[in-house]
């Protein structure tokens, strides 16, 4: 039960909770995706997917570039064209993150693909066409050995599953994956990855609920789909993924949002350290500012989380705008200002240090995180 | 199970989910704030408080506006000082929503803002002084019939149970909002709200899930409590208010954050309509945009949802970018649009009705919504 207790001996971010709260991760297999692994107790692999074109390679090399300072791990690209293929070979071999293929309804471009350097395969087996034609994606990513993520969607349900009036929502999506999951199975290939998304939380919560129960050696990749704008799409994507990923269900996951990429990539992050699984950057704890607040705090606040993005030391630190819990998170926090009127009182490793005005607080704080 | 079923006889706004993942509402007291009901099943109420002062009238006034504009219910202010107390009347008395008095410290303060027209009280006992400074608040707001908020936090708590080394974080703020309650109500008080908040995750989670089920009767007010900057604190509230809104438990919330006052409510909205329990606005599907997209889907998306925002009917409206998922998602929303290569087929009640110019998808989409 017990998941905040500070110990004066482990910097703030290292700490783990314990107890109940601290959902076991599912014991999945584990695939590479390059040199990425998914699943079996890897670290939950963060994604996104290019918005750029394979046509223009220099444009989706600095896509990736942008997205992997942000520490994106696995990039996913569209092929939606013969077209398409034409610069996927070039970006597979100068992308410093492996690339997915992401292919619909022509088996040729998933065959192509693979011979073209993709590091995995995404299809939705039910819109390729036939059993044959995805039986050929299957033996040539299996002896290229290179993983294939299954991806229902309840956009695109197969036919014969939209059309099962016996069955709810979720449960043609389940049934939907479980039967192209054994399929696969049964043909001798065990490198699958496994979604089922829709864009309503509910079904998406309850979908991969079943699907970890169902088939709890599949690794799963985790989405709210067409989850929305920036805000609307982070509030789905958190509260879907949040419940999933506080139960230990998933292993890899793209926030979709219809926004700039990388805001997926900062949203996935910040899911990451709610929940408490990895942290990028140091934590930040701020107050909501009040009518008791007498200093600039959100100005204060955002320039602090903008400067603690490039420091990689495992820290808590807490801007707080008044007496009433400001001492007390300062002191809990490895550094920490309580701002009074038009001042700061600085905190480090749960003393107060000195006070300085409004205008030195970001100095010395960040002086105080440089001493640890 | 079943969650995302759609019938065609009923708009999607207006389907509810049901099943297993329904979670019963906790079966709460029901506390009137002014004409504004907390608990004992009626919706769940938003909440915000003011960054201005109230020494201010007028812009705790034009605030309140704005606020409400965006349909926040309850507001709060900041009581922490006696100067404090000059324009708070004035507001109570012009406020169209109802106002809560935020005081720490001073009981003085607690009764005369009963005295001045405070629709509520929030109050942390553990730092008013004495338990009969406490009791003469609990006797004023009795007297004056008017709820309190019990809000304990984790950066406050009262030093007694700060210091019991045999209880975890969670333990610790269950057994001081229990031992508050108990008094309250040995004192013959029955009009409690309680809040108990830490800026930790999983232990806000774990603390309202204990406390739900100590004390069942009590409605909660939510909150991750200095949860941060805009997208952080999104992303935080989200994930912990999430799992409990969707477990059923909470009555009253506000999402806190280091930002505007209005993404609070705005964000509020947004977790309400996530968790499929209120919705103020219809509901927008848009996909994340990838290589296979030939309009520019964002900036559609976003002028789609900000003049959604004056819409008041119960209506879905996807906003799709291509063929994979695109004529499956608008099909099964109220209105849609499936983009292609510079248009959009656009969809109505499951059906295609004709394709425009992408230049033409705004406004055939809202004649479409106008129709119906």
């Amino acid at each position: 039960m017990e998941t905040g207790v500070r110990s004066n001996s482990v910097p703030a971010m290292m700490r783990r909770s314990a107890g109940e709260a601290e959902a076991a991760r599912t014991n999945t297999n584990q695939v590479m995706v390059g040199k990425v692994p998914i699943g079996g107790g890897a670290a939950i692999a963060v994604q996104s997917m290019l918005t750029t074109r394979t046509t223009d390679v220099e444009a989706c090399l600095t896509q990736i570039d942008e997205l992997a300072a942000l520490d994106c791990e696995i990039i996913r690209v569209a092929i939606p064209s013969a077209e398409a293929l034409l610069g996927f070979a070039e970006i597979c071999e100068r992308s410093p993150l492996p690339i997915v293929a992401d292919i619909h309804f022509d088996h040729r471009l998933a065959l192509e693909a693979v011979n073209r350097g993709a590091a995995k395969l995404r299809i939705n087996p039910g819109n390729i066409g036939s059993l044959d034609k995805v039986d050929a994606i299957i033996d040539a990513a299996g002896e290229a050995g290179i993983p294939i993520r299954v991806g229902v969607n309840a956009g695109s349900l197969a036919h014969e599953f939209q059309l099962r009036q016996d069955l709810t929502q979720v449960e043609k999506l389940v049934a939907s994956a479980v039967t192209f999951v054994e399929h696969f199975e049964e043909r001798g290939f065990s490198q699958v990855v496994l979604s089922a998304k829709a864009h309503d939380v509910r079904t998406t919560v309850d979908t991969y609920r079943l699907l970890s129960k169902r088939l709890p050696t599949i690794p799963l990749h985790l989405g709210v789909t067409e989850a929305g704008t920036l805000l609307q799409g982070t509030v789905k994507s958190a509260v879907g993924m949040g419940i999933l990923l506080m139960e230990g269900i998933g292993d890899t996951f793209r926030v979709s949002l219809t926004a700039d990429v990388k805001d997926e990539v900062l949203v996935a992050w910040e899911l990451l350290a709610a929940c408490g699984l990895r942290r990028r950057t140091p934590e930040l704890v701020s107050c909501p500012t009040c009518g008791r607040c007498q200093v600039d705090l959100v100005s204060l606040a955002n320039e602090v989380q903008q400067r603690l993005q490039s420091v990689r030391k495992p820290l808590s630190v807490a801007v707080m705008g008044c007496v009433v819990n400001g001492p007390g998170e300062a002191a809990e926090a490895d550094v920490g200002v309580a701002c009074g009127r038009g001042s700061g009182a600085i905190f480090s490793q749960g003393s107060v240090l000195y006070t300085v005005p409004e205008e030195r607080i970001i100095e010395a704080l960040f002086a105080e995180i440089d001493k640890l």
